[in-house]
């Protein structure tokens, strides 16, 4: 993994990915799937996810405001959605799917190491935690996989779905 | 333009596309463009979205509550990049792009005719608009355009380059 400027990594998340979003909450490691996130600034990166208070990562998230968001490219898909299938309460799954948990540098929670991008996260603000499950994020510290070049996102339509990323066009833009 | 569930609006907006944003103040309707928003819940949808201070359409945002979010199809996205390359102090970008106002049902602003899908909005919470330019909306009449079939919407990955809709998967999900 090679360290991302810190000013790169809307270009991430703004496209809308399926992500992976780990904690770490009394020595255990757990992992969803999540779709609802949005960037809110560029640098330092803030993100807004929701975390359903239903998720097993909840009350990690809200306890430790702690968390990594990892993303996976095309191939990782099944695993993707077996991981949004099933429940931390239940199973270890890293285990179960065989991801690969490895040390992040800034907070607990774990990198996906099968990942294409990972951002260590501290959740700045709770105000509309209690209302909406809505968490904004500070991304401290990016990371991408230099050996997955162009990968591929997706993108949940509902009901399993998914968009895969097709043909890269360019237009002229004033805004980055 | 025909009705869409309220229940289904999820489905257009989780994976990502660039959108469009109208706004009506003082008798002027403006348009933006706008990648920074997420679901925030499914029914009835509530969406967060970003919208700069910069912007011309900030200030009517925040004045009269109402915006309407537009989801442009490929074959719109020149004229996407250009909304989003001015402002609306300038012109009337309407006029600028040829896009066509339609008349919404329940708010102000009007619908963008050419657009696969409009989204009548109003702001349901303002907390996170002084810090972090972030308002929370709720859907309340969603259209669809029948006319256009399998649209593929376009994903901004920054600087002008964005990703189209490739292949759509289809994975075992027990999720919505």
């Amino acid at each position: 993994m090679k360290g991302l400027p810190l000013s790169k990594v809307y270009q991430l998340l703004e496209p809308g990915p399926v992500v992976l979003l780990t904690t770490a909450h009394k020595g255990h490691a757990n992992i969803m799937a999540m779709s609802w996130h949005m960037m809110v600034e560029f640098e330092p990166p803030l993100i807004a996810c929701v975390v359903s208070n239903a998720n097993y990562s909840f009350a990690a998230l809200r306890a430790t405001k702690e968390c990594v968001i990892a993303i996976p490219a095309l191939e990782l898909a099944p695993k993707v959605v077996g991981v949004g299938n099933c429940s931390g309460r239940e199973m270890d799954k890293f285990k179960r799917f065989r991801l690969t948990p490895a040390p992040a540098n800034r907070v607990a929670p774990p990198l996906v190491a099968e990942c294409f991008a990972n951002l260590e996260c501290k959740v700045v603000d709770t105000r509309l935690v209690n209302e909406f499950n809505l968490f904004v994020l500070e991304v401290l510290k990016a990371w991408t996989d230099p050996a997955q070049k162009h990968p591929k996102t997706f993108h949940h339509h509902g009901y399993g779905r998914f968009a895969v990323d097709g043909e890269m066009i360019k237009l002229k833009s004033r805004k980055r």
